[in-house]
């Protein structure tokens, strides 16, 4: 079994602290350690060190290097542009099948929150069992437990006979809905969120990437032959410039027939915003959740990240502070999507230094 | 004629940018210049920098030293501790008083804001004419243009034979009031905001401050007597040490039977607070007020004051943000009045880095 993670994100919605060169999975945004140190640490009951790749853009490798010294560095690999997460996977998928032309991947977001670390092994290893039983595509689903319109729901077909094993057969995806068919996909039951985590046989996967996306298979599978080679980064450049940038998801899971789905619930968070940050955290008895030397006055369902300096927050409510070396954010609580608009800002301004 | 300024204010309201050792009027809190430096640039025109006297605390002395070379050195005036307002003009009379013992004294806060400075002098001047005519006691009230309640009021009697003159008898103060009370004194128009300025001669207001506060005058007209020696920072401690602190409003105007009212409307603001400044500032179209450099993203009458570093503030309004080197401020435009509740708290921790 290997674990690939995707750590390519650049995560422009946790500005300032998130830049291009240190994305949300190399902070310690939640807890301690980095995004990808818990990532990391969180698989290695159910997977050797050496079975973990990460696929990352060329600019955070040395990151990463540095971050995670007891992952091989041959396993850190490097793409030269970011094509999102189909030809990533093809990358992964090519490059495991020489070593082990048998074996299952489990593909794993590099920056998620996870509040049962064992569950989620468990999970993941019923859905390699499944995965290498029946040969199949399998994506984990998350059982909602609130009408929630910030993710995509897949649809599973009820009584198809699997149910013995947590798994079912996926009828269709659905993008993030309005707040009146998020309660009716909590209320069917047979919705769950779309994470972003896959198992399959790297054989499964590659046969469906050529079918359904036969120019990106080609390409990046022509390209991995190098890998471990000098000319490597300079192949995989010219076969990423020729190939299209699509998400597993859309290029290949809606449209192959036979995806199943396992059913996981492990206190599962994407962490897309400051306020999950915030949905996550321990609040004080005023609903605040403050680091850094903060005085509330007043104040409640406040988010305050500033380690630089004395923060004082005056009769306000579910605001959103974070304060880095260089820059302040301050920014309302259900606005949080709109922090991208000020990296648009910056974009546009060519203020590259906040960037 | 002479003019006295006081300085002794410490503007805990102003926090961050004001602290124990640089308080409100030592600050470029409007324009370019400080409040102290604008309120003497702003009497010269009907004052010689040899007749300007500025009372403060101790502490503050250096400082304005510094800020106003052009004032005889001799001029600032020291008291070793605040005793309020009426100490602080006792003595400055007494100091008067043996130099030109029939001069005129305009009494003036050092920390308000005037927008139309020639009205201001204009009217001084015919302040002090008045005072100088009938002897008498004068204050300076504004003519108020909304039903403020963060102001005194000073009633006047109408056809009282002074009209002509603009000037009016008192009939007594009023507090800050409610709404309603601000209100009915708006209509009515015979109730001015006590502004905290005040016209006399030096001789009428020892007179008044014997009668009704004759420990006072004794102790600190018998200091006074040692102004200009080595002794006198240590005679002058003794006799504050032992004198009580009040208001010469409190202590003598609201007690006198004779004193006038001369009308002002010269812009006048006696910034109490960070919104006071966001009112008195020139606004963009979306009502913001911003200093350093600020992304706004669709937020509105933001005051935002950043020298330090960029500054972004997503979907948010009606708010202050003010940064200083150490600390950071972010607080509900309609509760600027509890600022001073973040300077308790620092008391509280005996957190004197930041006080």
């Amino acid at each position: 079994m290997y674990v690939v993670i995707m750590a390519g994100g650049r995560g422009t919605r946790f500005w300032p602290r998130s830049r291009t060169t240190k994305p949300k999975q190399l902070l310690d945004i939640v807890g301690e350690q980095t995004m990808i140190q818990q990532t990391v640490e969180r698989v290695l009951p159910i997977a050797a060190q050496a079975n973990i790749l990460i696929v990352t853009h060329k600019n955070q490798v040395d990151a990463l290097k540095q971050q995670l010294p007891d992952i091989p560095p041959e396993n850190i690999i490097a793409e030269p542009l970011g094509r999102n997460t189909a030809p990533c996977i093809c990358l992964a998928a090519a490059i495991i099948q020489k070593k082990a032309p048998e074996a299952v991947m489990a593909v794993l977001p590099a920056d998620h929150y996870i509040g049962d670390p064992s569950g989620y092994c468990e999970c993941i290893l019923k859905a390699v069992q499944a995965a290498k039983n029946r040969h199949a595509l399998v994506t984990i689903g998350i059982r909602p437990d609130r009408p929630e319109t910030g993710y995509g729901y897949i649809e599973f077909a009820q009584n198809s006979g699997l149910e013995t094993e947590e798994i079912y057969r996926v009828v269709s995806y659905h993008e993030k809905p309005d707040t009146e068919k998020a309660n009716q996909y909590l209320s069917r039951g047979n919705y769950l969120w779309n994470s972003g985590m896959f198992v399959w046989p790297v054989a499964t996967i590659l046969q469906n990437i050529e079918r359904f996306l036969p120019n990106i298979y080609r390409e990046v599978t022509d390209a991995s032959g190098a890998f471990g080679t000098s000319g490597f980064t300079a192949i995989l450049t010219q076969a990423y410039e020729k190939i299209e940038s699509i998400s597993i998801d859309y290029g290949v899971m809606e449209k192959t027939e036979s995806v199943l789905t396992f059913e996981g619930d492990f206190g599962w968070n994407d962490i897309g915003s400051w306020s999950a940050i915030y949905d996550i955290s321990k609040k004080d008895k005023n609903g605040n959740v403050l680091s850094g030397d903060v005085i509330p006055v007043d104040s409640r369902e406040l988010f305050v990240y500033n380690k630089h300096k004395l923060t004082a927050v005056v009769g306000l409510a579910n605001v959103v502070v974070v304060e880095t070396d260089d820059a302040l954010l301050i920014c309302s609580k259900d606005r949080v999507q709109d922090v991208r608009n000020v990296v648009d800002v910056l974009e546009k301004r060519g203020d590259y230094e906040y960037l």
